[in-house]
């Protein structure tokens, strides 16, 4: 199985768990919305690629970690479309969880999905249960407060904020969170993969702004202009949108020359290039030029 | 050091893991108030009086289990003063977190409140780094979808609501959580405690039905009558004063008859009625006469 499939067959089988005749049906649905279909597993497809460079020798708690990391970034995207946020009405080409099953279902679809993923990693640590601790830790710290995502959407209610900070909790705490659970799923030293983690959230969150401001609807399923429209800080405001590119690229290979050695280290760069091409698509490239 | 300072002292060091100064302090300040100053603090000392009763081997463990507990709790009144739910301006005799800090807080705080849980449970295992794994999983169903808080709040958003499901979910769930967490903790065994647990909850879900309908504001510290106000499913209202007090006394004799046999029965059992005495105060009992 490819690791795309794999992916989508684990957060199918942790959706499993919740599945059940007896519980309210609306909010069952509301979390399959959240986590179906989904968007790139970019975060997922990291945490696995550095489970295997540090050599996978228990596939089955990568793959949990992977999954507990994706769940947990949906339901970030499902809080942080509510009315009192972003107020967005689209998320992955459909409608979001708030106005497909209402508000409130949305509040407890994301809390339910935080639990979810924390009860996923639990479910999985039988071959190696010393290592659970370190995970959990080190993914908690990634979403959670003072340096993680929730942190991240909170400094966008603070009067004054430190950009380097918001993006760095917003998105970079879960790149490090992927990157480091990889490691750490494969016995593998968290603190190896810190700055790969970090920098690669960096380049992402550009690509991401690049995105949102010569990007197309249909392609990245969501609004575009919303940076703009909610002047929220961006790479393009800061960078214009042909510095923004030599970012990304330039992040990239800082990323690519973080990685410490381990068995997988030639197969990893290839593949951090091959996903910077997908996250940096050639039109928004050829938009700079 | 007494139980209620413990449990105080614990809930604080978890608090300090997040106050950073580098971190947005209006974050920081509505998760402090989620938390401080607390309210009964039922489910941690019912948690603590199971891990005693099995014989509390790790003391350290079984906090950080109440802890988790309380924090998710708090999580949980955070969200369910939002708003979209309950729109409550008042919890524990002050402003709710929505309206102390806003909604957006008052969200983020939840989601946080959450995650540090799950961390407080993950630094507290050193010394029977075994016994995470199903802690974790116990208090995770007990807030989680499909059976614990979330489901139960959930349950108020279906067109048809399944009163038993709904307060077993949105009150027993935890009850039950925190029951079987404390002998986990313990190297107990969950199923040993679940009749206890859910006993238990039904006789608070019961006394706090009647503190709504028949207690006064500044003694439990929100507002009252809000069950007949939203047409809430109520034991007050299926079996009046009277009955109501009746069903609170005879489960809490359910419940000490279902306590296992363990060092500490006979003191679980002597707490358990001072319990009873503190959310089934006398001046309810006198209005029902």
């Amino acid at each position: 199985m490819n690791v795309a499939n794999l992916i989508e067959t684990t957060l199918e089988s942790a959706l499993r768990r919740i599945d059940d005749p007896a519980a309210p049906s609306g909010l069952t649905a509301a979390i399959r919305h959240a986590v179906f279909p989904g968007g790139a597993r970019v975060r997922p497809r990291l945490c696995l690629a550095t489970a295997v460079a540090c050599g996978n020798d228990d596939p089955r708690l990568a793959l949990a970690a992977a999954a507990a990391i994706e769940l947990l970034h949906c339901a970030s995207l499902v809080h942080d479309d509510l009315p009192c946020f972003d107020d967005a009405t689209l998320r992955r080409g459909r409608p979001s969880v708030h106005c497909a099953f209402g508000e409130r279902l949305a509040v407890l679809a994301g809390d339910a999905l935080i639990v979810l993923a924390f009860e996923v990693l639990a479910v999985a640590e039988a071959r190696n249960p010393t290592r659970l601790a370190p995970l959990l830790r080190q993914i908690g710290r990634s979403v959670g407060s003072p340096h993680g995502i929730a942190a991240g959407q909170a400094w966008e209610c603070e009067k004054t904020i430190d950009i380097e900070a918001y993006h760095r909790a917003k998105t970079g705490a879960l790149f490090v969170g992927s990157a480091t659970a990889g490691a750490l799923a494969s016995g593998g030293c968290a603190g190896d993969w810190t700055r790969f983690g970090d920098l690669l959230g960096l380049a992402y969150q550009t690509a991401d702004d690049l995105q949102d401001a010569v990007g197309e609807v249909q392609v990245i399923g969501k609004p575009i202009g919303r940076d703009a429209a909610l002047s929220r800080p961006s790479a393009v405001a800061s960078l214009g949108v042909a510095g923004a590119v030599r970012r990304v690229k330039s992040l990239v290979q800082d990323a690519v020359a973080s990685i410490p050695d381990c068995p997988g280290r030639a197969s990893l760069i290839e593949l951090v290039f091959t996903e910077m091409r997908r996250f940096l698509p050639r039109h928004v490239e050829l938009r700079a030029a």
